[in-house]
């Protein structure tokens, strides 16, 4: 990119009436420099079968043209159009056996021959349309593509004739790998292959979780593969990818590999939304934000985040232009709203847009303003900064969804999910102000980092964690948690000791584990000092053969370790066995950035968010937030200019921050 | 009516032996003076397609004669036999794609033709079979008919016939309206009309609502002709309306117009359960009671109410006796328990009759008898009274639909639902013993009433806004809500300002809107003093455009208006922009209701509710009613002669009420 | 028997590799002398339609051979092949119209003749192999057998013309016994019968349950039969029974009737789970030892019980000891675990066995071992332990089905289900160390016992009631609950005052029942003084006809008894109209116990509790269990040895109890 991008997604095609051209002074007023068009409006381009009609397309890019605005193509098949679903009802997709109606989006087969004989169709419609205009800056494909669930008669074909290559046609290796002589369910011909949906081998459920994200990767692929048959040289082609839904951005995305599918792409979209208000934090920006720039170690677009949204959400005064930074101090060159103006009909009507829907300015509105004339006046400083990071977090979404089937549901609960454990540790991270990279066990590059955090890693290939104990021996730092380790690539809990391969660098091992039940911790290092020691959900039992015991259980347990560190090689590890609260993960991350001196020069804390890059200048730009409700002040480590202010600020000076207030240094 | 009717739902069918002698003679020493009976036994009457057996209706019929009791003939189509189901699988209703199995009442397709077919066949052979009677009163057609969600290709096919005629064929202007271009929704063709069971349009959703209650309508309707072409002249057909449902009446229904569908109707019936024991309250007669009057402006029958029913109902001693004449003060001429005996098999087993399975006089039954013995006593006084409310609730089941599918359901909660809104006003009044009538944006003449209260009346059409604007600048008041106007009648969010067309005579306007997240409101003219102050799930930001700031909200949005109050031409408005908690909208009704001059006589308060009539002899009838365990006591504002108790009373007297008491005021 | 026998459950089909001789090795070590096999793996056994392969079943049985360990042989059939359903989809069960996916276990249609067909010939095939071993000591026929909620066509037309044969013909007598004229289900002509799936009559619905109850007595018995064909004289056939499952074993099992499915067996098998750690009270292990205790008045086997399981039961130290003894305290000649091994992959992985998925000893494996010495030491002492129990409870599924129904929904609420009722009842019997049987109506001899309980028996035969009666006057002695006795055998409330036929033993009756909506107890009679006195869900109003008043209500229904005593010719009724909490229950039984005294010997309570029988020499064998997690003692009766410590105890000494401790003393 050569500057930052501010964006909306706009839907001439949603309109009550054409107001593009006050719309579009309206954008121009608020710095907004580009928009996002076309992804989810198939019906109004092809009203019927072969029938194309883009004059509300061209209308819109023609208009974004003349006045100096860039645009973002979407193609439009992430919601199909009536016809479709008359015509080819098989087009809609079938999950768990039965087919879903026509009406929302994200409801086709993504493998159906059909549906992609019409989508191709389309595509290469709108492209040869949309290549006419320079002011198209790139195209996004799909929109939030997965795989919905797809599980028809084609699908469980092309899973069976997966696995038939998985294993060289070898079904008595199939059989014994995933354990299918349990109740009876040894499938000893190819063609008696049952239906998979009614599964509970987890083996098996999770192998094909991984054949259906490799679905969505080749969809992805596809359609990426049409659209650069179009494209010019100075566009780039993208993806809308999003996170884990629990109401909000929660974390690593179970039916998408984010990793493998951005392959194909120029550069990696995401959209992010979160708690707001009271409830606003930055850290599943900064989660969200870390997976987008370290898939291709390079900044990342916001394609979507929230202007007004939800009424839990509307923005406190100052919170708009504080969130924009956010994203750009994470690594986003471009922080795009969804959407322009709320919808006045339909299902996201209380979606809310920048404007409500009454399209008149508003304080949501007016801060944007102020976001736009930053952005501009920033944009040579603030472009492209790179992140370096000293930590990064493994993640893995085959463990996640081999974690989370009904095969783990034993009592297992509900408060210490993949991502439940995710997040506790990379906010314990975040908000003590270490940067880190999120990367998953096939890219990531051990070397590059002075700490992993590796967090229930349940499922990986021995080549992996013989990776990390090469790692940790040659001088490498691992925090693991509990359940990282216990099975091999095929979901089968190994035979050795757990934590199996890895227990070697982690100096313990367990041969049970237990639910706390009451239990708590008992402090045997001071870290844990006085400390709410309550734990809940899962204590593993550790035994030491060399580390150093952090913390004990404290009642029927207290023969065991919960928590150990360990030194190996020229490297250390620790081992979080239990799940204990937020406080106690704090405690030992702070141990942990106290022993590899990982802080960070402000020395400030939550509320108080650093974060820092360097730009093209290779200038070190630092960015500080105050994420809450009460005023905040930190002492500054070095003398900067504070770029929003365009004033000076000296080494060691009192700096005071206002409620949901930014300030941007520029080193020296 | 020429005399207040005592009732009970009667099944010679579901008696365990002949017993009806008995039956009778414990009715009549209950004062007890007209049965129900045959809503629900086609299947004994017409054991074979085709072969009718009245066997057990003459009988009952013949009996109730002899022993002069009068009979209200229920049409039996609500439920219907196996051999009907065996033959044709189709009359049962098919929901969300789901044909329903048989079993229960009410699950007929009440469009189906081979459904009308059989049931008009077996309306007419029992009109011909109960027309010979004289001691028939009136018929009621079905029974709390709704449309059971029927969705099959019929209705499908007879909404988008519905729909072209209401936009006379302009597919574009539908497209338009309802805003379908949203998420490739839009439809090109009639022939491409997807099936609506699975659609995520709002607008659509609603309409289909909408065209559901008209077919419940359509269907009474024909019921009701049918009916006629048998009755006498001084026979009645009505119809047992009842309310939404949450395990008693709660609110306005929302699958049945109850305005529309009781046009064919001579007097409106409805069915009346209400929570008792400490939870009595009385409010659920009266909010029902109010509707029932209003449709017609006349007396209506509660064809269903409780004897014992619930274990959780079972009526403290005195309350059977005060309900009666909490049903009668509000303008009831009949009460007719559900039912006269306990089922001794089936599903309602547990909801209980006057008498319990042992047949055996009781306490509940032996206060019934004080309750007859009063109705005789007093009949002349009480029948036929003539209501006069100078305040009207203005309710709206499209409102009510509008505003509970899931395009209402990012988190905006489950605390402020239509009813919810409509209750909680309601309630206030009730409790301050302000009479008020409730009508339907159709029915409503607004010059009547010196006050209208217009809960969430979400979605409206210009001119009934620009009507009521009429009505407040000629010297009406309305008391608004939000969420107010916010929609026209399909369901599209105006482009306005909010609340669109009654901002002007409201005098405030808002851009957005926000959960409180925490807000609470701040008193700005002195009603809301030391009150708590705590608001929930939704909060408009007002600003004024010239109204009075009742109240703001009190931290980040504390600039704006949460309350207001306005004087416009000659008339006033007030708008509630939140949703307070009980004690708030009490404050803002006991403010209206002193601006307006609104108190009643009594000057009390609940747990002592007042309620006034007129009688054929143009006396003036007071019921005070002590809903409470405790004793309470007031002054009286007249003179007047105590009817239960014979007794005179003077002015300024204090009179004394014992627990769940009712005492009957004729003044003078 | 004649040794105690200490197993497990042994899946060489599931083992990730040969480890078989390692296995048996460690078992013998453990003192474990028998194991079950083959219940679960058809596929395994019969890879392709009538392609039989038995070599891992031969290789399993030889090994054990050689090495002297018993084995319990299961038919695999409660798990079958993917051929099979590939084949014939119609052997999976369909359920409430719903045909269930391939995959889990238990999901045949038990009726359907295709499964019977080759279940039949894999149980043949596996029987010629598995009879040429003499170390085969019985056989389990398939496993937790129920219906599966079978209902497909055949189990309809089964149903009906079990009803035509119940009624002899007559449609009549059927139509008024079930009250079926009630919303219109009357049934004029046998082809009329409506699939019962969709009925709401509770009488329909409670005698499908009971003929559903039935097929799986009838698949129980053709299994044993062909069974049967090939066992020597020595071998035993045996089933593995269950519970109603909450999470664990939590009462009487619903879907079969263990009493009449029994019959064909020689010994009762019962699979056991309950809470451990802190939440272990040893209470599931004794009803449901009583249970099967009881059903042949014999020792019985505990085929399935847990090792490690689930992480909230991984027993603490002592634990696994202590829960060997309390299965033989009860009776039982086997405990046996599932598993011997954790499973590495599939559904179970973390219901763990005895080891883990490392197989090296661990805690648990190592307590074990001290569990089979113990065994092998006292095993001549404690085999074919005789019980005698003075008290006997009557339990009945018909009247658990029939109060579980939406017809028992009107608000009663879900804290007092059947076996809510059980439990509470049992537990404060068990808790004060009373000896107690478990019977149904069928089996029970009344005159063994002192005191009956008879908890919720809501639907009986007038004939039991009246033999309760008659056992009454001759001197016996009942404890009635609220419920009791209100509905014939076919769930039609009796029409004469309730608590119908025992009201006359009972000396009270009554009217009306009402919910507690904050009423509570009020003492009449000492017993209940300073108790907690509130009451919930159910309350009878109760009037006495004679009976001694123990309790009344306290406020609205103070008028009414709660609790009653009374003698009724040379015996004595109590009646217990309402839901107490525990600490009342706990009063009334002590009371009972105290009028008849039926204390135990060693006056303890919870948690020590003792079980007593007498062994094959005629000694009487005392347990003494410590449940809790502190130290406790007792002052000893007798002089007896203790047999676990070898060591004397004089009567009158103070013994004491470590935490979770079992003392076992032979008197005298």
């Amino acid at each position: 990119m050569k500057q930052l991008l501010y964006g909306v997604a706009y839907y001439f095609e949603y309109l009550p009436y054409d107001r593009i051209d006050q719309d579009i002074e309206m954008m121009k007023a608020a710095g907004i420099n580009v928009v996002r068009i076309g992804e989810s409006t198939w019906s109004t381009y092809e009203p019927h079968d072969g029938e194309f009609d883009f004059s509300k397309l061209i209308y819109t890019l023609d208009k974004m043209d003349k006045n100096g605005m860039k645009v973002i193509v979407g193609t439009p098949t992430y919601a199909f159009p009536t016809w479709l679903a008359k015509e080819y009802p098989d087009v809609l997709v079938e999950r768990q056996g039965k087919r879903l109606p026509y009406g929302a989006r994200q409801i086709m087969d993504i493998t159906n021959p059909t549906f992609r004989f019409y989508a191709e169709r389309i595509i290469r419609q709108m492209m040869l349309v949309t290549r006419e205009y320079d002011n198209v800056i790139g195209y996004q494909v799909d929109n939030e593509t997965k795989h919905y669930g797809t599980s028809s008669h084609n699908v469980q074909a092309g899973f069976v004739d997966y696995l038939k290559q998985e294993f060289n046609g070898d079904l008595d290796a199939l059989n014994a790998e995933f354990g299918l002589d349990y109740w009876s369910n040894r499938i000893n011909a190819w063609e008696d292959f049952p239906n998979v949906n009614g599964t509970i081998n987890g083996s098996l459920a999770g192998e094909f979780a991984k054949y259906q994200r490799q679905l969505v990767t080749d969809y992805l692929a596809w359609q990426t593969a049409i659209v650069r048959e179009y494209t010019h040289d100075d566009q780039f082609v993208t993806h809308n990818f999003d996170f884990e839904w629990r109401g909000y951005s929660y974390g690593v995305q179970p039916d998408v590999d984010h990793f493998a599918a951005a392959k194909p792409l120029d550069v990696v979209g995401i959209d992010v939304y979160h708690p707001s208000q009271r409830q606003l934090t930055g850290a599943e920006i900064s989660f969200a934000g870390d997976i987008a720039r370290s898939i291709k170690q390079q900044n990342y677009l916001v394609l979507e985040t929230q202007a007004q949204a939800f009424k839990t959400w509307t923005p406190y005064p100052g919170q708009l232009f504080q969130l924009a930074f956010s994203h750009v101090a994470n690594g986003a060159n471009m922080v795009e709203y969804w959407h322009w103006h709320s919808i006045h009909n339909s299902f996201e009507t209380y979606w809310k847009g920048l404007l409500s829907h009454d399209f008149q300015p508003n304080p949501v509105y007016n801060e944007a303003q102020k976001v736009g004339a930053a952005f501009q006046k920033l944009s040579a400083d603030l472009v492209n900064l790179k992140h370096a990071a000293k930590v990064a977090f493994v993640v893995d979404n085959a463990s996640l969804t081999a974690t989370s089937g009904p095969w783990m549901e034993f009592g297992i609960g509900e408060d210490a999910k993949y991502n439940d454990v995710f997040r506790r540790l990379y906010d314990a991270f975040y908000r003590q102000n270490i940067a880190t990279d999120v990367l998953n066990p096939e890219l990531i590059d051990p070397a590059k980092y002075d700490l992993l955090v590796v967090p229930m890693l349940y499922t990986a290939t021995d080549d992996f964690l013989q990776k990390l104990n090469d790692y940790v021996e040659n001088g490498g730092h691992v925090l693991y948690t509990f359940k990282d380790g216990v099975a091999n690539e095929h979901v089968k809990v190994r035979t050795t000791r757990q934590p199996g391969i890895i227990s070697k660098a982690v100096g313990a091992h367990y041969e049970m584990f237990v639910d706390p039940n009451g239990e708590g911790l008992a402090d045997n290092s001071g870290i844990f000092k006085d400390v709410d020691n309550q734990i809940s959900n899962w204590a593993e039992l550790l035994e030491t053969d060399g580390a150093k015991v952090l913390a004990t259980y404290d009642r029927h347990w207290k023969s065991y370790a919960a928590i150990t560190e360990n030194t190996f090689g020229k490297g250390m590890t620790w081992y979080l066995g239990c799940w204990p609260n937020e406080e106690v993960v704090a405690r030992l991350v702070e141990h942990i950035v106290d022993v590899l001196g990982l802080a960070d020069s402000y020395h400030t804390q939550f509320p108080l968010i650093v974060k820092s890059g360097t730009n093209e200048q290779a200038e070190k730009i630092d960015f500080i937030f105050n994420y809450s409700d009460e005023k905040q002040a930190f002492i500054m480590p070095f003398a900067a200019t504070e770029l929003l202010a365009d004033a000076s600020v000296s080494a060691e000076q009192k700096v005071e921050m206002a409620p949901w207030e930014v300030k941007i240094m520029k080193r020296g």
